[in-house]
């Protein structure tokens, strides 16, 4: 499998937990999460070493995780710390392999490669998660799809002014500018729309909606596949510091070569106390990332074989520098690990 | 894919455009379809040349065809009329492929191949759809099984005495009476059955069911798999030209190498004006058709990797000349574009 | 495909052939299994020589099987004996492939393999099944993984500790005495749980559930995927003769590599005329078989990707004993057939 290994990715939302053992694949390896008796994550390969009987149906007994078939347990390690059978001896091969976590701005980060490379320094800032003047909401989702055709989405966020028509087009789009920044390990895509009626998703943050608005919809990439998105709106002429806004996590986590795990959430920074805007966001979520560009991104990857059989290339347009960058960056990053 | 592409084959029924925009998969290309300002029929290759988003899912914009994904506009002909980011600029690459299209009998008939080889004169006649000394109704179905072999099923319609027991069987089948024409391009099967009871179905189109009927049933093929019946009835004795009778359409589109779809019809010269009748051939077609038809060729289909694993071969009938010559024919012409 | 064909299997349970004509695969085989006029179990290739319709979709007519095609009639035997078409000629190949069959113990044994190999004392004695003396009740389950999987189930029973917990888990475990009697063609693994608590099960079979019991739970294997079961409970002391016990059906008949057949049943020596004991082991088996063991083991199954990419090898534990003698026994048989 053709994946970037030696990254960190986002396993599962802490809630995710909650409730004690979550299975989940990840970069085609089924892994299973818990959390200790210390409270602390863990994620070990999900298969026992035993008769590969899925750990994910296991349950936790005595704060260790024991298999659902015949009983082996293991500790969030992966060190299998009960053989309920014969002399109950514990060789080796019967630990299992434990991944590297970190749970940080509320996601639990994974690193599925060479556990020896993993620094947690490496994982992007999400802090906007647990900002106190902020208030986040968000999910999760699955698409059946490479995730690349999701980093292509998001690293052009003109296309919500087709997808996403009904609640995001800008009568202005045609005022939009664009620019790219490029740091290390870091891509940045700043687009601009000056001077438009506010959408009607706008239209619901804004308490005066019969002035002109600018629009700030920016995302910034960093490998191998986290987005962060800053959505900001104002009236005409206001600096883009004052205006309300909302930093937008999109991460994505391939699960195998053609369907991907999608963490999202809304950090706005207005109405943070508002149910009814927790709602409102909620439901912009579902329509725009669950409902719209899962269709558009699915019906992509289902002609993937027609694609490959007419070897098309795709005709890049103006809109899809950032885009571009980004996925020659995780070529070049997959081709580094397949050498 | 293993397909004649050099051919006329119908790609929807006019009806099913009144909508809008079609998509359809045929010879395995996707295609989308929808209808120009002047209500001409056009058919494009069915991705978008930018992220191959699927067409099918865009709408009409000011008369052109819309990508859902960035908002790319294509004419009837292709040609990309509007890029709405950056400069605007709309290189050739851009344009999408056109196929040849056809509106004639009530039929949409798309040429999948190369578009220079592309002649009207060659479409089969199917003109009994739209004769208005005939009624006609009929739809569309889709079907789980290699084309051919619904090809195999419609080119011995002796298969009615057990398939389609229920309705059509005759008392007098050993009677039956076959003969296989070939023209040029054409091959038809006639089969006369004389002298029997008027089968559950055929009663229903007799006034008198007293008195023992001739039966004809005859079917036509022209390449590559567009088949026209022919089903007449009269009490014994009477000239064929004076039976009642009805002409059948059953026309495949291959869809994948192990899908097509059918377009079927029946173009009676009797009771033209009366709804009951409209009724009983529409019951007709969706229990013979789409149930009986359908469940014995999916069935076949199921077991195509074990009738491969076995290398089987067929032990042919005697009432398989018609189909033998077609299957042969359709193996020639396969071979020659594979060549 | 990966099977010991020159075995005996149990193609169906005789009620099953009770409303006419059952289709099923078999070792990667379509077979179709009728009774004669004479009551004979029947078991032909399920393809039509003609054109390869499932003759499971068959009729009976004058007492042989009809095709639903076109009217081919074959006898127990595979003879075509009827062609309803032209000259009504029935050339050698129009008859189709019999497979041996047996029927014994309320069972359909078949011989996928060279008939001339197939001798009816090499099937494995399930006499209880019919003993005057005990009741038994069954069914038919069916099972989407490699039948080897439920075959390492079986052979380990240790596992009910686990998988069937709720039901069937012993306080006494840990007393847990095992032995494992190899014979020719046969391998028996022998489980004795002496003086504990009765288990939610066994405490509906038993009159006094205040006193430890003993606990016996036997399984016997026969070539290829036959295993009969011993499961014995007495109070504390009492030998082993004087328990009330059942002997369990689980034979297993691949259907294709990735799925099998799972006929089951039990045959018990006490309360043989009370209907409520009927339903607490209907109960139980639908619960521990249907439910519990099918979701262990199509969970290894869904994994067999990724246990193939990274050459996972079972760690044996000493509970695997038998399951890994029985599972070098199939080996070797298998390897015999494809050498």
């Amino acid at each position: 499998m053709n994946f970037v290994r030696n990254a960190w990715y986002v396993a599962a939302l802490p809630e995710e937990l909650h409730d004690g053992v979550l299975g989940r694949t990840i970069l085609g390896d089924p892994i299973v999460l818990f959390r200790t008796p210390e409270g602390k994550a863990s994620a070990l390969f999900g298969l026992c070493p035993h008769r590969f009987a899925a750990l994910a149906m296991g349950t936790i007994k005595d704060g260790n995780l024991q298999c659902p078939y015949h009983g082996l347990a293991f500790d969030g390690t992966g060190h299998c710390v009960l053989n309920p059978h014969g002399n109950g001896r514990r060789p080796a091969a019967l630990d299992v392999r434990a991944y590297p976590i970190v749970e940080r701005d509320d996601l639990i980060w994974i690193w599925p490669g060479d556990a020896a490379l993993a620094n947690p320094d490496d994982i992007p800032d999400f802090s906007c998660r647990t900002d106190p003047e902020r208030r986040t909401v968000g999910g999760y989702g699955h698409v059946a799809c490479d995730y690349r055709l999701l980093v292509d989405n998001l690293m052009d966020l003109g296309h919500a002014q087709y997808v996403h028509r009904a609640n995001a087009a800008s009568d202005a789009f045609d005022q939009l500018e664009r620019e790219v920044i490029v740091r290390e390990n870091e891509i940045e895509a700043l687009m601009t729309i000056p001077g438009g009626t506010p959408s009607v998703l706008m239209a619901k943050f804004l308490r005066n909606t019969n002035q002109p608005v600018d629009l700030w919809n920016d995302i910034r990439w960093n490998k191998v596949s986290a987005m962060l998105n800053f959505i900001a709106v104002a009236p005409h002429g206001t600096p883009k510091e004052e205006s309300i806004n909302s930093r937008g996590t999109h991460i994505l986590t391939p699960e195998t070569e053609t369907s991907c795990h999608y963490f999202f959430g809304s950090s706005r920074n207005f109405g943070i106390d508002d149910p009814a805007m927790d709602q409102v966001l909620r439901d912009w979520q579902r329509q725009a990332l669950v409902n719209e560009d899962k269709g558009i991104v699915e019906g992509i990857e289902a002609h993937r074989e027609v694609i490959r059989r007419y070897g098309l290339k795709s005709a890049m347009l103006a809109c899809d520098e950032a885009a571009v960058r980004v996925s020659r960056e995780i070529d070049r990053l997959t081709q580094l690990e397949s050498a």
